[in-house]
């Protein structure tokens, strides 16, 4: 029913996550009157993160390229992997980039992370051959790595996903942990949920261990 | 904490209704593993919007301009407009766009259109000189209107332009008309609420006639 033109934007933006097609009909309305300039830089904010970004050729961490309008190469490294101070000897497994960021903002960490770039879903069509398990592997031997820190989410695919790391990594010299789940800090016991509370159990410690 | 062009692309995707940072975090990320060719098309789409796309001249509905590539001039008219078969003494003024395509769907209304690309609404700030009204006024003497079809949503904003309009054009020689607001087809009176419940009793029409 709508011009050509808007329809197809209507298309692609249906298409994002999250995006139902009232919402993208929304979208494209505010986008159409928006004045241009400002609807243009979603558009150029599009065009450069997919010419100057791209997975770190080491930890498929993300990578950009520093020099503005330069392509992200093949061979980038992201910030993590060329700073030399952080530790190669450790290594934080995540899920996804966005799980770097989280363990980052802890300043607990000092070491390197490999980014898997999803879970293992069977139910979403998601097995360890689509994860960035090969290139980990690949990483213990040549980079000395002494132990992995397996930061998964505490759900089913990250239970899956610790588990089936740690059955592949058994025979190799590498320590995996995985990390606690248990109460949030400045939560309320009485509010946990049975399952965390029983993670909590499960993994309780030796008070001034 | 994310490299800058990914932090841009968030910023311009959380500006965008219904997009909070969350949304708009999960976006640029599904759009940084989406293959490139997939990811610039909603960026081209965005951009030929703005390029082919603006407001018919006449009514203010979306007018595309059908040359490929070719900018849509200001002097554009839409589809309905351009079709002289459509009866010009008839106008529906609706809110926005998208309302053009409903009444369009019903198949019932072969008049011309008028769209105020809003409706008042003091919360929002919006007043009846953000809105088409000066350019709907000029029409009607220009074009021989008979006859406003008021075709507003049935909710404050809806009603107070109406209101605004009906007597702002009380002493014209046009008649204005709403369209009928009470129960919906295949609606059941029991699950009515009682404001469109009134409103149909409000309505109520001799039988037969």
């Amino acid at each position: 029913m709508y011009a050509s033109a808007v329809q197809d934007l209507i298309d692609e933006l249906g298409r994002l996550p999250g995006v139902g097609p009232k919402s993208a009909q929304r979208i494209a309305f505010h986008l159409l009157k928006l004045p241009s300039e400002d609807a243009l830089r979603l558009a150029a904010a599009i065009n450069t993160v997919k010419s100057r970004v791209s997975w770190c050729r080491r930890c498929f961490n993300i990578a950009e390229s520093d020099r503005p309008g330069a392509e992200a190469a093949p061979t980038t490294e992201c910030d993590i992997c060329r700073d030399e101070r952080r530790d190669a000897t450790v290594v934080c497994v995540v899920e996804e980039p966005k799980d770097v960021v989280a363990v980052e903002k802890t300043r607990e960490f000092r070491g390197r992370y490999h980014v898997l770039q999803g879970a293992i879903s069977p139910i979403d069509g998601v097995g360890p051959e689509q994860l960035r398990i090969r290139e980990l592997l690949a990483r213990i031997g040549n980079e000395g790595v002494e132990e992995l820190i397996l930061c998964f989410n505490p759900n089913i695919e990250g239970d899956a996903t610790a588990l089936y790391l740690s059955k592949l990594l058994q025979d190799l010299p590498v320590r995996v942990t995985r990390i606690a789940s248990g109460l949030p800090v400045g939560g309320d016991l009485e509010y946990a949920d049975e399952l965390t509370l029983g993670r909590a159990l499960e993994g309780r410690r030796e008070v001034g261990a």
